[in-house]
């Protein structure tokens, strides 16, 4: 029987994606207590990042939403392995922290990570709202336009 | 009747700002067990940056300090609310994250955080010495030239 | 009577430097719950950066890993500290956040974090595997190539 946020998933037409296994001498995520740390994640789509480049360069603003969005559907992806499979457990989506790779001039992070805080509401309402800390990068890992990691309370 | 940290921040002469309301989907502060995760601040004074551009560029190293300073009363004045309006609650400042916007070639970053670390010292005393990591970025919202965030245990 | 971290650090040749006396308001270290929050580390060897610049600029990767690998035995000692001298106290270490100075064109940022995390899983086994963060930025502390912080959690 599907949960809740399954079916909230379902309504929003968001398919969560088998996560990726870890590749290095690292995990997805920590349980420690009843607090997830999910590692950053970049916007990988069926094991290809989605885009590359820069947001304000090569990535223009609504695309950096759109990848952004797409981190938020990784973090859905670990966090719902951390909860054993139900994503009903999540209390509440504690932090965000997105990173942005822009040049020196770009001013508009807040509005790019809108598009993973945005989902983070829209799957879990109040649940969902979130401390948060947006800042800019010269460069992330394999060229990604943006990376999000977050940290989730659950029950 | 004013608390014991209320007084101190009169003899310091600092007045906290009415905090600003969230403009997206996300909270100023999340309370998760006995820590307080307050999200980034940008040094906003009566809801405009207080300072532009990027630390050793247009901003200098004096004011990269105020701005962080800036950024901790703003952090104060989320944690204020957190708190219920009792700031004596607080029982450690656990950890600040400073964001410093510059150029590939600046290395005193460390001094530029401590215009936040010191203030925590100096409203806090003893349980405001924290855990602190400070890195360079090239860019921030708003243009911004600083931007702190901040963990705190409360009672 | 040397603990089973300690015999495993003779194992691997590591000698834990004595950690250093903050500089600022700040602390090494601070302990909240079960839970150490170490300060972001730079490679510091005997009070001196082992490495400076910028990693696939004056660094390169294999030493850009070496200076990650020492910001984690950096934050051992500091760790070990916070344990009171045991270092089998460590439970897990939860999350590593990785900071590697790089230029925008720069992609590796997973393989220079490696030099901690293989680090960690050589010192405490499976409880050595980690969530973790790793971005490019333009400059760090010092000149610094990378910079690690780390949250663990002991009994």
């Amino acid at each position: 029987m599907a949960g809740r946020i399954e079916a909230r998933l379902d309504e929003l037409g968001i398919v969560l994606p088998v996560p990726a296994r870890p590749v290095a001498n690292y995990l997805p995520f920590v349980v420690t207590g009843d607090l997830v740390v999910v590692s950053g994640q970049v916007p990988l789509i069926d094991g290809r990042l989605g885009w590359h480049g820069k947001v304000g360069g090569t990535v223009n603003l609504e695309d950096g939403m759109r990848a952004c969005r797409q981190c938020f559907v990784n973090l859905l992806a670990q966090l719902r392995v951390a909860c054993g499979g139900d994503l009903d457990r999540v209390v509440q989506v504690v932090r965000l922290g997105g990173f942005i790779a822009a040049a020196a001039e770009f001013t508009r992070h807040a509005a790019v990570m809108d598009g993973a805080s945005d989902l983070a509401v829209a799957v879990f309402g109040d649940a969902g709202r979130h401390a948060r800390t947006t800042v800019g990068v010269p460069s992330l890992p394999l060229d990604s336009p943006v990376e999000v990691e977050g940290l989730f309370r659950i029950a």
